[in-house]
């Protein structure tokens, strides 16, 4: 029978709910708490915090367990928060959870990743969140050490919060073995020589989004690449206030009151 | 004849390449410098940072005058910022203005945005970058006191450059006699009630994403709402680094090594 006092714990990802990240982060995070998951039906990488503004959305029930229910979902990550939080769940969950990716979302790419998209939406709806990603893009990568440390960090979270506007974000290592976890700063730098220009079957012009990860703070050991370079899982914490505090002032004379 | 040290102005938005907005920025604009538009071929509003991870973009030249070339893009925003800068432009803009938006991209929008989307995306590549919205949603738009404003900063912008990392998020409300133009920081709040539920022609449930903004910072006479509600036009620096500085000491005794 269910308890009661149970967490309540939301599982999302931008992978889909086929990946094999979020179905072992399922398995490594159920003995945790009651779990909800509600996830994209297929894959929406790169999606950011994009929002569906022109298009419905639809809910489907895949599976429901005792604590445990299992929804996909045709919008974005962040579409599947807001839709969990204002339509499904019973009440505010203790704890958001986005993952696991297949892939690293350090230095800038929390930027671009739907993955953190979705943890910035929990974030945003006041709930403690956490993005998990591992550095392997491979579909049949290996989760066991991204579950550990994703563990280990809920388990913080549920036991000692976040401050409000802040969430974390987790990346852990393509390496057998992880050398701990570091706390970090979010890595300087963009990402260059980004397409590949090809051709249709019409032979019209197409770019196709690659790239090289330009580091501009290599030698800094506080910030995530370097950690997880250096074989350890480093833990970011991010915040919704986008305000550049330290600009106010420099710009402060542009006003024209 | 081209002056050769014009600056060079990169101009994009979401609401693609036929809206007003966009439209009448360039008339404001155009005597600045020289101007090379490319904007999504449709709406692409609420896209934030999202990127083409997967399919192919295409890019379609519309016109080109002496110190103007306007083309759309298949892509979104930040698609459409990054094929700029990597493949179309001869050197690094002086200047990108993304927008002018339909509808205000104050507060917590700024995470949805594709207008700020594309903003952020030149910041990153290290381009003084300036997003400019309207309150006001309507296709026919009085857009003259946010073109009056937008040149205003962009001008400043060109004198005086931005600091490295941070651009610049102005919102201009929809009044006849704009005050005047405040520095601000993001107001802090949500969105609630957020989805209108419906159904589709086979009667299955669909969700419609819609809401309501809660301000947490109402009082806040530092903050964009503030400004906006009180006749002023807002610019908020924004920053890429989103590390919580201020809480990297709180979970420092996370650390497991």
């Amino acid at each position: 029978m269910s308890q009661k006092n149970k967490p309540l714990i939301f599982i999302t990802n931008d992978d889909g709910v086929h990946a094999k990240g979020i179905n072992e982060l399922i398995k490594g995070i159920r003995p945790l708490g009651e779990v909800v998951v509600i996830a994209p039906d297929g894959a929406r990488s790169g999606m950011s915090s994009a929002i569906s503004s022109v298009n419905p959305i639809r809910l489907n029930l895949v599976r429901k367990e005792e604590d445990f229910t299992f929804y996909s979902c045709s919008g974005t990550p962040v579409d599947c928060v807001k839709l969990g939080i204002n339509e499904i769940l019973h009440r505010k969950p203790d704890l958001l959870i986005s993952g696991i990716n297949h892939g690293s979302n350090s230095a800038v790419c929390v930027i671009y990743s739907g993955t953190i998209g979705a943890t910035l939406e929990g974030c945003i709806l006041g709930i403690p969140s956490l993005g998990i990603s591992l550095c392997d893009h491979s579909p049949d990568a290996d989760f066991s050490q991204a579950v550990k440390y994703g563990k280990i960090v809920a388990e913080k979270i549920l036991t000692g919060g976040l401050p409000k506007g802040v969430c974390l974000n987790l990346n852990v290592p393509d390496v057998p073995n992880v050398k701990g976890l570091k706390v970090a700063c979010q890595t300087k730098g963009y990402w260059a020589k980004e397409f590949q220009k090809s051709q249709d079957a019409n032979g019209k012009p197409v770019y196709w989004l690659t790239g090289e990860f330009v580091n501009e703070d290599a030698e800094n050991e506080c910030n995530d690449e370097w950690a997880l370079n250096n074989g350890y899982a480093a833990v970011v914490p991010l915040q919704v206030d986008m305000t550049a505090h330290h600009a106010l002032e420099k710009i402060k004379s542009w006003e024209t009151i």
